[in-house]
């Protein structure tokens, strides 16, 4: 069925033997692409996610503009509890809002169970059109968010600086909060299995906000979560990415997660995570976005030194460590893509 | 001439035997406090700042309040480059903003040097002021920015999501960024010198924006500079506390800086970072503090992991890891002081 004409990026996580470092970019599917703007300018942003031609479209715009070696789903990680029941607003210039966040445990009964197939089919058939399109060129990453950073955005309903009422919640009412985080976990491993089944290569969990939670309370309401999840979904051979941004500590303890990958931002230090973890899991990362605004030999040497720090051998994805910027010059994304694939032959083989 | 009536803190900054943990807040003279909102109501933050009256009120408030071990001067970190010439406004809900921040050569070299006791007299003037008032019966501490916190603020003129300015400057300008670095760092040293021949018992450099560098620029950027700074300091006994949020990662190194205290946020694990650091620095830190906003009974749950996970002996300080927050009820800010104060005894002798 799925014969990849570059599986490059699945089998680096797999770490199996490959000829150069694959790369792919988190929110590579964006803004900073002209192509993308104009899809934009004629839907708003749900819109774009509901709509399966859209989806489509933008998700292999960077396959064709930049030639990485992945594409990931065009979607948004808050659709999960847009599909629970919670009415969303994405606000322009100040991001996504629900109107009626989660704050108690009347909120928290409300929410309901979902079938994928039914309450998320736009996003299954995004993926059924997007595999269609792609022709196998290169894998498809279908993604969710953690249930964590779910939660935290259902619980504040907006951005944060602090994080005040998630954590209230955890820590006065830990018992509705695990409750809740249940919920979410069975519906993101539903979810994800259903991604996979209508042809998802690959799976990333994303816990954006794992890094705003002291250590013991990362493992018990976000990792803990995760490792339900990855164990749960129905997957053949598809690797399982896990990115939890800020979480750079105790790495052995991440790698026993499940995962086939995991992420890291750009604090994180390759080598040191790649001697602890050893051959546990493959890596991927983790440039700093704000390099893209830099010159091209200014990227080259710090592409370089990502490289330099995963050094010699398989198991690493390139990637930055966070989504790329909005107004990045696409031309410098397309530099790095093709100086990472050129300079990455000297780390193999 | 300093005979402290209350040493707890200094001696716990020198790692001597106490028989129980000091205990400080950072931002304990702050707007959760109705005594501060009070002299607030009279003055804005600027003029609260430059007026040593207001400022010493406002600095023994928490002493008086809460029972504290420490008094922090109250001031700001951007007072640096405000006598540096910057032109700052407190924008109410947006923050503090530079109208016209550093972009480039000409704006850097038109920053000046200063003489602290001209250009920062109103903060030497509060120092001695609150010496007075305060009598003695707990230390003073002072306090500045670190040179890359500052430089972050001086080059994105306001509070940013991704501070892609400072690192544009840093990753492709990086001569400029040094000369910048360097200023603020001369700067720095002879106002801190300052403060401490004013009175101030021991001095905290609050690194905020360091743990947004990758590792490497990190020394680079900012640890650097915080040891030529530590090492030019003037000072007979009077402890530092160097304290980089969101920078965990390679403790030893962080402790050889020069620092008599490390301070931590609350995603750290002091018990792994006093295995690291051995008995070379004292560790301050880091009860989340969003606990502030629990039940007491959580609040002492928190705090007595905090203390379980320092251990027993020496050379802990406890505080939040991060400012106290706006809305925090006082009361629960009493309790933490009055708990830590009596279940800390039983980590030491």
């Amino acid at each position: 069925m799925k014969k990849l004409k570059n599986d490059l990026f699945i089998r680096a996580c797999k770490r199996k033997k490959t000829d150069r470092t694959p790369i792919w970019m988190m929110r590579q599917a964006g803004r900073y692409l002209p192509e993308y703007r104009a899809v934009r300018a004629k839907a708003d942003f749900i819109t774009m996610c509901k709509t399966p031609e859209l989806a489509a479209e933008v998700t292999i715009q960077p396959v064709d503009i930049l030639d990485v070696d992945a594409a990931i789903i065009f979607s948004d990680i808050l659709v999960v509890p847009m599909a629970m029941g919670m009415d969303l607003e994405m606000k322009e210039s100040v991001g996504p809002v629900f109107h009626k966040p989660i704050r108690n445990e009347a909120d928290a009964s409300s929410l309901k169970s979902i079938d994928p197939f039914k309450d998320l089919k736009y996003v299954l058939d995004a993926v059924t059109l997007t595999k269609k399109n792609l022709d196998n060129r290169v894998p498809l990453i279908g993604f969710s968010g953690s249930p964590w950073t779910l939660l935290a955005y259902m619980v504040e309903g907006k951005g944060s600086k602090n994080f005040s009422e998630v954590k209230k919640l955890i820590y006065s009412q830990p018992g509705i909060a695990h409750k809740l985080l249940e919920k979410i976990s069975e519906v993101i491993a539903e979810y994800l299995s259903a991604k996979i089944e209508c042809g998802c290569d690959a799976i990333q969990i994303f816990d954006t906000w794992g890094g705003i939670l002291p250590q013991k309370d990362f493992y018990e309401f976000s990792l803990n979560y995760v490792e339900k999840i990855i164990s749960s979904i129905k997957r053949k051979q598809e690797p399982v990415i896990f990115f939890a941004k800020g979480v750079n500590y105790k790495p052995k303890k991440l790698a026993k997660c499940g995962a086939d990958v995991i992420g890291f931002d750009w604090t994180a230090d390759l080598s040191q995570l790649r001697n602890e973890i050893g051959n546990k899991t493959a890596l991927q990362g983790n440039l700093d976005p704000n390099v893209l605004y830099s010159s091209h030999e200014i990227i080259a040497r710090r592409a370089k030194a990502v490289l330099k720090s995963f050094g010699k051998g398989n198991g690493h994805i390139f990637n930055l460590g966070h989504g790329i910027l909005p107004d990045v010059p696409p031309e410098n994304a397309k530099f790095l893509v093709d100086y990472v694939k050129k300079e990455s032959i000297k780390y193999h083989g």
